[in-house]
């Protein structure tokens, strides 16, 4: 293998890609970025279990040239010292040859670097996926609902299929939701599919969301999305980003919504949030992140919280409608905070079923989102 | 104590104090800031065993009225929680009320709160300082002083001192010299000075001379400093910050400081900088951070390094002026990198006196800072 690139094409895939690698691998194989060059261009693949992430260089874009192919082949490079040094490496170009070995030259400027490749043939080979039916959803679009719904899911390791986030998809509809058993997020969204494509209990780890969503660019391009067996390939531009399906069956969190309320709110979103937030100072200092929200006969709402150590934090806040009995409930301030921060609408619906039934939060710009946070026990 | 104040210079004066008080107080008190107010304005004081630091907010700037007293006094509040709340709150003014026990009121737009304040009668007393000779010294020109000095003290607390950075003031001089016995940074200022006036031995803490630098402003706004007995005050603007003068006697470091040498280099300072970074990528791989530097027949230098895993980095660097002989000699680049930074210089000095004798490195532009590193003993 040998052929000269462009540095900065270079840095772009491999940055791409070394988030897949093992930063502690189990074999030093796992902690690699495979290189393979042939004629059409430089594909680059990194894999640990979970993700599989590939981004191919062409060796020319138009008129651009990219990289010159001297001749084609493979090697493994260490992935933690292959992305600090590419980047400062001293020239625009650089040349990678690969010798007997594996043993690798990179040449750039004033710089000579020897690497002790890796075989490419002990690199884990990606799933075959058949792209026989995908969905198209643009970028920015992907990104939110990951935003909207990925906080919510568990990060206790006790109970794996929690830590993902739901995917089902049916009638054009893409729908996610995400619960630790104390709260739950969920957002639909209809996108561009086959004609009755459907698929149900999809379950896709929340970490590896959160690292999809780093890659996919924030407007409307596309991304297509294959569901195969037990992997899920996301197609963004060059890059191809392979995710294992959780095992398990996520459970029904249907009933567990409320449909009819006792107590509904319209709230400014934005004055709510700060009015928690303030709370919340208060509420972390006794650990329990507890705060009280008690319906007011002027037609407000006081919104508090107490540590007997450091004193009191009360909160008046105006509300836009309110239908129904009064109220007087306490929840966890650091789950709602987390609810109002991604709803991007001005004002929001908040419903309740009771002091011990689960809040509903919604927001009213459109119907797409739903959130529910269970209240707390407290006594008086 | 009533008064009303603006939110933002209150927030401001206690951005700068805060980082004086303990976030792991033996006693609540030490947690705290202190507010003092009287018909001038309010005093903030934040004090752990190191560092004092005190903020004076005037009642009016010129015709802006910053504050309103209707009744002075006095009281502590726990810093964590005073800190992050008041730059939450809703109203660009706040109403602070003292009452029975310390309970103090704090009320803005919507929000109320109540904070139970500790009595300032149990508030460290600050040092007295007899303010007879003070030296003055630009902020930035300070900053920068601290900044290419304080990197190179100890972070061990096996040996107190050397935590610390040495000031000594003779004739008008002041210089600034910190060493962990690895390695060595000196930085000489003249400054504004009564005649005559002189002090050695004055050591004090690297960790607060960082606090200093953060409150000092990137300008050439006048530093006063007053040494005492065992205090330093430092006065900017309307912030007095108090430190703790380190106890022990500073080794004398003059001797270590070769004054001829066999080999002498004058090298571009980027340059040089980029080859030992991607150098030092190389060798922190083995832990050691091991750079050889060799000189070469053609008039430049080599800079390498190699890991049993992962291969090697080989750089050459041309030479602007080279005098004497030729030289094999290894080093920690992390130590060579961290001076290279702090140098303001386009070209540097570095003279050699053997193998295992002490590095100098200087800059070409200015004779006033002057940098050491042991080299290492190695084998071939």
């Amino acid at each position: 293998m040998k052929l000269t690139i462009r540095k900065d094409q270079l840095n772009d895939a491999i940055q791409q890609v070394s988030k897949a690698s093992s930063t502690r691998p189990a074999i030093p194989i796992l902690g690699g970025i495979k290189i393979d060059v042939n004629h059409q261009g430089v594909t680059l693949t990194a894999s640990d279990t979970d993700i599989s992430i590939q981004s191919f260089i062409p060796v020319e874009n138009g008129e651009f040239v990219i990289a010159k192919v001297e001749k084609p082949g493979s090697v493994v490079l260490p992935a933690k010292f292959f992305v600090e040094i590419v980047k400062k490496l001293p020239s625009d170009e650089l040349e990678i040859e690969v010798k007997d070995h594996f043993q690798t030259m990179i040449r750039s400027g004033s710089t000579d670097i020897q690497m002790v490749g890796l075989d490419p043939e002990e690199f884990p080979v990606l799933p075959t996926i058949e792209q026989s039916e995908s969905i198209a959803v643009p970028g920015d679009l992907l990104k939110s609902m990951i935003r909207q719904t990925v906080f919510a899911a568990s990060t206790s390791e006790q109970t794996p299929i929690l830590t993902g986030t739901l995917w089902n998809m049916t009638e054009g509809q893409l729908k996610f939701v995400a619960t630790d058993r104390h709260r739950l997020a969920s957002r639909t969204a209809t996108v561009e599919a086959p004609e009755g494509y459907r698929f149900s209990n999809v379950v896709i780890s929340g970490k590896t969301l959160n690292e999809l969503s780093r890659i996919v660019p924030d407007d409307h391009t596309h991304v297509d999305i294959v569901v195969a067996e037990n992997q899920v390939l996301f197609k963004v531009g060059n890059v191809l980003f392979y995710s294992r399906i959780l095992d398990g069956t996520y459970p029904d969190t249907s009933k567990i919504i409320p449909q009819h309320f006792k107590t509904e709110l319209v709230l400014p979103t934005k004055k709510l949030t700060d009015a928690i937030d303030r709370a919340y100072l208060m509420s972390r200092e006794e650990k329990t992140n507890i705060v009280r929200l008690v319906t007011q006969e002027d037609g407000s709402i006081e919104i508090s919280s107490s540590s007997t150590e450091l004193g009191r934090v009360t909160e008046q806040v105006e509300v836009k409608e309110m239908t129904g009995e009064q109220l007087r409930i306490a929840f966890n301030s650091k789950y709602m905070l987390d609810t109002l921060k991604v709803i991007d609408s001005e004002y929001i619906f908040v419903g309740f079923t009771g002091a011990m039934s689960p809040i509903i939060i919604k927001p009213t710009d459109h119907p797409h989102s739903l959130h529910l946070i269970l209240p707390y026990r407290t006594t008086g």
